[in-house]
């Protein structure tokens, strides 16, 4: 089943918002919240998707002939393609009723993992859901990522215990989200954090074993201050747009992000990421490994399980294609000198 | 009420020129005139609006908890929010008869004042007006700024005698306004004036405590003869595209403009901005503050009162959100280095 | 009468192929000939409309109060506004049935004349037009310029002989003729011009005492041999789009031109300028004085020789207002200065 | 005969996918495949057109009259105009079934012939099409060059003997054919090749005495890998979008390929290049000819030899066209001086 199939299946699935497009491009979806929109004009979605586009890749077929290597490290553990699923903190508010958070989360966890990927939850407004997500995370022996939205410390701290507990592969912040329409005035409220107060998260992390990812830096004086906060990965992401308007492509401010913190730390990125060829662009600009998150709603919508294990399997070959007409056997051989 | 209900609320209430679009950027209302359309070929109000969009800015949570203060000082007067309603110099004619132009204006100077900010009055083609909108800056203790067109310098000076009584917080003069075409071979004419002239003006301002502010400024070269004249203040402005075509975007020279004078006079700009992420862009590339006029029209039409206090209160908690996601605390912080 | 109301009243009146729109940009009538089309894809006369929209004047109104110089010096004669009627070689192909050539001829001249500027008149196929052409401008005490097309020398300097006699303002040759598809396989065939041949021409015309004229000189290289061959100006020129598709926009080769032979040479540009604000930036750019052809068609289809006189005195007033919205009380002080 | 024409009488003869559009830019044949669609967005074949369009001409008509000479040599043939016909794998599932493949190789190669050009065969899936074609190559003397595929060495120096019987003008392997779509998982499978191998198929060739082309070249890295393989040329091409998406134009990298090896190699391109003022652009940016490929399907389906007859005379003709309006009396003589 290719994406274009599942989008097609998800139509009649969906809420009113999320139209299922081919291409999920942003154009569709505007600016309306709930559902997929970006905030304010509604076309930071489209200008994340848009980037990609242009950046071209060199074309080289004269070399060995060989089996391109999709795989990437994620902090220690191997991912059989350099693509995670994005978290999601509503998906029946945003995507409608067919799916509950936690059964999305289970089959985003289960199909992920059954790729050789992982899969990012979210974190919600009810804590029943970051409880199930870490249960199932448990269940894979912590084959998925925990997200925490930047709640007040007592609350953050309370989850992060909590989501330790099920040994997750990482432990993510995504600390753009006090943009949130839906966020402002709730309770406990969301807001920045100081790198002191993401030291003492990270040392939680480190305490456990786990590493801890600061997802939403989009400068490289954030990704600086990330590193500084000991952070051991960053996700270079605007929110799809969904946090504040006006802000830049993911993929015109990864390199030099990459440039500056690529060596110490672990470099993400998501945003308008559709394809094989769009993640080799990612990582030839500097990305280790790439978020894709609303494809994979449709494809959930779609096809459930068996449409996220194969959307994840249409990127692996797309990208092993992109390799072997670039002349890139394994991801570590990517790099910008195969960008025209 | 936001913005896009007034607009909704303002169709049918207006003139058959202005659309009350729920983004309001010049497509619509094109070249006509009566409306508010722009010059020639109605290119340059789009112009305006395109450019704020260019302006990318630099997300940025990892920072203290705050909440935003979008205040500013405006010769002395704090201001609740770096906005001020644009003067008008003919609103039944260009945006419909549901408002006389003293009732036009007796309504922005209550509005804006009760709201913390300021309304810019218009200097139209009958005394009256004039004399009304002095009497209202006076009665609400000088909460307002009184434009006065380039007229003749005797007109100019009685205008200037009658409204520098009501003490308003500057006076102002759109020096660009001979070049609107309904008042070609008008009687007074209205016409440049060399800094000679201005200084006079600026002269009289000043021996009655009052700044003066030249309104219709593009230029490095323009800047500096207002700050010659003695000016107190510009305004980077191309008066909505009104008064000549082909002119470029007020965001596109602002910067340039206010590295030349911004720290000798007070930079203000208009033309097109409309969130409040607009107003942080202007304050990031110099400006002080913001003029923004027709949406104040429309949400008049719209919502009267209260659609100004409400468009005011919107503008005011976009720039909040918007500094909170760039880590501005004052206005002050807001710089060009926030910008991608 | 406007240009939109003559266009109106063009309409109907005019063979299919010109539309008479209400801004002439090259787009209505693509790349179809017979008609006002361009070669090939059809996009050159766009092209060079376009290029004029994207320079932008510097307005400035702190300045003296006058009212603006609109005239110019062309060889000697004072014309009231820097533009000057083009050239069409075969008006009833091109625009319909409505007009001889010899009639459109006499139209334009005489209006022209009367507006204190010049028209040019077109060498089509039928020697007779020529001759009626030259009769009408020695009538005009050489108001007028002829275009001679560049045939054999033989039919050139008989053509030449004929044209002298009427002690016209200037000869032209528009050198890139020979591109026009219906000229294709014409006898006497038109060609290229080496410079020795353009200096015998030249030589004629100075021992006569009239000026010669290069149209259709697009390149600095074009410009210095132009200068070599004796010819006293150039027109920069891609005759619309109708010789050579792919060719640049006239702006957009102009000043540097301008600056290679500007001082020796009267450099004259045309290709979609239609307002007075365009003829101001073609100033700006270089040129000392302008052609306009196109829209003359559709003025005179639509209202004779008011309508010529009426757009020649829309341009002079546009072009005023320009110059005072500008700060340039002349055509002399009109330079690159004024553009932002 | 002229294209629009042939185009117009190819419509209904094809199958559903091509068009047969009166421009053929990759517009309406988009990403779908059948067909002559581009891989993934499909936005290459358009690219490609796009760039050309921006490649700009000097004009110049002041120079001595001539006849163009629009020949070429072709490895030490004389072409009459440098353009050459693509090879195409399976015209029937591509195009329709109006023809078979080895009655359209027939009869590119007999018009090809006849109007002092050459035709390139493609090499399909079916054994029998290789042999026709190099048959009817052997029987026209060796005017054609026989493209072969990058399949495994065994089948490659197989196919490769049997072409060189027929002395066709050139071997041509499309290096880059692994990437279309239908040969996934072919047998034998087609691949990258290494230098090492390249220089086996260069050797044979020259042991016959026969130039060795590689086709599918796209960068300054792969077109020195082609230059060490011994390539006697290459084609600087993208295989019209259909093995990888994302990859630049070929105009855009066209000039620095040219400057690194064009002394040494004979360097052709391909991709949106579809009337003689193209050609003329493509030899200016540094090309010695170029191949055009799916306006000649059209024009056999719509024509047959006639239609490809016609359509290389209408290239040369414009060629021609462009060669005297830019001063180019030979192929030789463009060149970069003549671009604006």
């Amino acid at each position: 089943m290719d994406y274009k199939e599942m989008a097609a299946a998800a139509r009649g699935n969906m809420g009113p918002w999320c139209k299922a497009c081919p291409v999920c491009n942003g154009r569709a979806c505007g600016s309306h919240m709930p559902g997929p929109g970006a905030k304010g004009t509604g076309t930071v979605a489209t200008r994340n998707y848009e980037a990609w586009q242009r950046v071209l890749v060199q074309m080289d077929t004269i070399h060995d002939r060989f089996e391109a290597d999709t795989s990437v490290d994620f902090f220690g553990r191997r991912l059989s393609v350099p693509v995670m699923i994005g978290p999601l903190g509503d998906v029946k508010l945003h995507y409608g009723d067919k799916w509950e958070m936690e059964d999305y989360n289970s089959c985003i966890l289960n199909a992920a993992s059954e790729a050789g990927s992982l899969a990012w939850t979210g974190d919600g407004m009810v804590a029943a859901i970051h409880e199930s997500a870490v249960r199932d995370i448990k269940r894979l022996c912590g084959r998925g990522v925990t997200t925490i939205k930047p709640w007040n410390m007592e609350t953050v701290m309370a989850k992060l215990e909590l989501a330790l507990d099920a040994r997750p592969a990482a432990i993510a912040m995504d600390i753009d989200a006090a943009g949130l329409p839906f966020l402002k005035g709730f309770e406990p409220p969301a807001g920045p954090k100081t790198t002191f107060e993401l030291a003492r998260i990270a040392d939680a992390c480190h305490a456990a074993g786990t590493p801890f990812v600061l997802k939403g830096v989009m400068s490289v004086r954030g990704a600086r201050k990330a590193v500084e906060s000991g952070a051991d990965g960053i996700v270079v992401s605007n929110h799809g747009g969904r946090v504040q308007d006006g802000v830049p492509a993911t993929a015109d401010v990864l390199p030099a992000i990459a440039d500056e913190v690529g060596e110490k730390v672990t470099v993400l990125v998501d945003g308008g990421i559709r394809t094989g060829l769009d993640v080799f662009r990612a990582l030839a600009l500097g990305a280790d490994a790439c978020l894709v998150c609303r494809p994979f709603a449709v494809a959930t919508y779609g096809a459930g399980e068996e449409g996220v294990r194969d959307y994840l399997g249409q990127l692996a070959r797309e990208l092993g294609d992109t390799m072997e007409m670039c002349g890139a056997e394994t991801t570590k051989d990517i790099d910008r000198a195969m960008l025209a």
